[in-house]
């Protein structure tokens, strides 16, 4: 059973196949190639993939974390599933993704039939200029996952200068490329889109992999589907360097200044 | 062999005995109950304290993610701790906390053995007045885990006036109740200790119970040290309520201000 059937480079990567009860199979293509593996975003979202295909699936994610254990390659990999704990409202699932016998990434997902309530959004969206009003990014190389986003900087951009910045703050209008509609697995993968913090503060490269990403999934479905595929307003910065670990939070807005996603990171570094 | 020795409560709360390899029994005592069952920091305390007790235990933690997916009681629970991967600086584990046959918390921790880095603090700490100077909050009621804190708060005390305020921040000094000296086990509860968010937006209450919380530890171990039993300066703030679901952010600084911990919860509500 083919678990994504579309033609968009997303889909073929993420895209899952049923092997065993709890059990899928994937390949992450080289279409989302990053620096050492595939890019985090999209292995997250393969994750994902397995929790939403699930034929046990109720609700819709609210969190996820995932651990980044290995390096992954572009052969095929297998998914495992496993549904923990659930109740009226919660789903609990735990994955494992194993290729060549080792755990190369785990997570835990949190789906939840989501009810009305009270609502409000204390953190204020950024104002900045139209995404049509700024230029497209033209990255000059780097790896091929950064060609299947199109990003706009409104600041903190790579220039690989070598002149550290004041800080590692990047704020950005980014989108599939090809357009493709936003759904919880694109936005997933969007809350890893942005470069390591270390590479924007100091403006030059070096050694750096996310260990650990948590994305906390603010917007329900019908949010998403509304969206369609517009750009969305991307925040990011570090809190903290030390000790060879920075911590990233982030956030992805609407155009509408809707609050769709919010995430945070523990990246290793070398510098 | 027991795992934690001491007598302070949080110490007896937290212990494990181990039972079988990557098997350890513990039981949350009744001195950090709170509505339904043992305050959520005092459960991520004890995983945690499975990985830090264990033979093969190397580095320190980094990121350590819970999951509560059901409730639990101050009857024994069974910890299962399994090492999933690791490479010469980090380790990767993953644990499942049950009770009556049923998994009522998972987590996900990273280990690291941290080198000497670049290091930068982007997250400023906030100016406020001295823990000594502030007055101790004397809760009129509450749960029993309350007692096991001393609050000073500087902005965004419980009142349960039934006035909301403007949003949902609160800042303040906090230390374990008696006093304890702060180590990776109470800094991870810390980062759990402050009230749902929506109690203080709303300033009254309503069923609210985390479903996951994401902690990064940014601090070493000789860092904790030399905090003692020093009071730590910890702010927390939603950043969206919808749909019966809020965030939590948060930051613990030591009284020197340097940033320890930061974390992120999601939390269910209805309201």
């Amino acid at each position: 059973m083919s678990m994504s059937a579309g033609s968009h480079p997303f889909d073929q990567a993420t895209m899952l196949v049923s092997v065993a009860e709890n059990r899928y199979g994937g390949r992450i293509t080289p279409a989302y190639a990053n620096m050492v593996g595939p890019f985090g975003g999209v292995i997250a979202a393969a994750m994902l993939n397995g929790v939403l295909s699930h034929p046990a699936r109720q609700g819709d994610p609210v969190a996820m974390t995932v651990n980044f254990a290995g390096p992954l390659t572009y052969e095929p990999f297998e998914l495992q599933v496993r549904l923990v704990r659930a109740n009226r409202s919660n789903q609990h699932w735990l994955l494992e993704l194993e290729q060549a016998g080792l755990v190369a990434a785990s997570a835990s997902a949190i789906l939840a039939t989501r009810q009305q309530s009270w609502a409000a959004t204390e953190l204020d969206c950024p104002a900045v200029a139209q995404a049509d009003e700024l230029e497209v990014w033209a990255a000059s190389a780097g790896p091929a996952w950064i060609k299947r986003y199109q990003f706009r900087f409104v600041h903190g951009a790579l220039t690989l200068s070598g002149q550290p910045g004041p800080d590692s703050e990047s704020l950005l209008w980014v989108r599939d490329a090809p357009e493709r509609p936003v759904d919880f697995l694109s936005l997933l993968a969007l809350s890893d889109v942005f470069f390591p913090r270390i590479f924007v503060r100091q403006q030059q490269m070096c050694p750096a992999g996310t260990v650990a990403m948590t994305t906390h999934f603010h917007a329900d479905a019908a949010t998403l589907a509304a969206n369609g595929s517009r750009p969305l307003l991307a925040r990011a910065r570090a809190q903290c360097f030390n000790r060879n670990y920075f911590d990233q939070r982030a956030e992805l807005w609407s155009e509408g200044g809707v609050l769709l996603a919010s995430s945070s990171q523990m990246v290793y570094f070398k510098a």
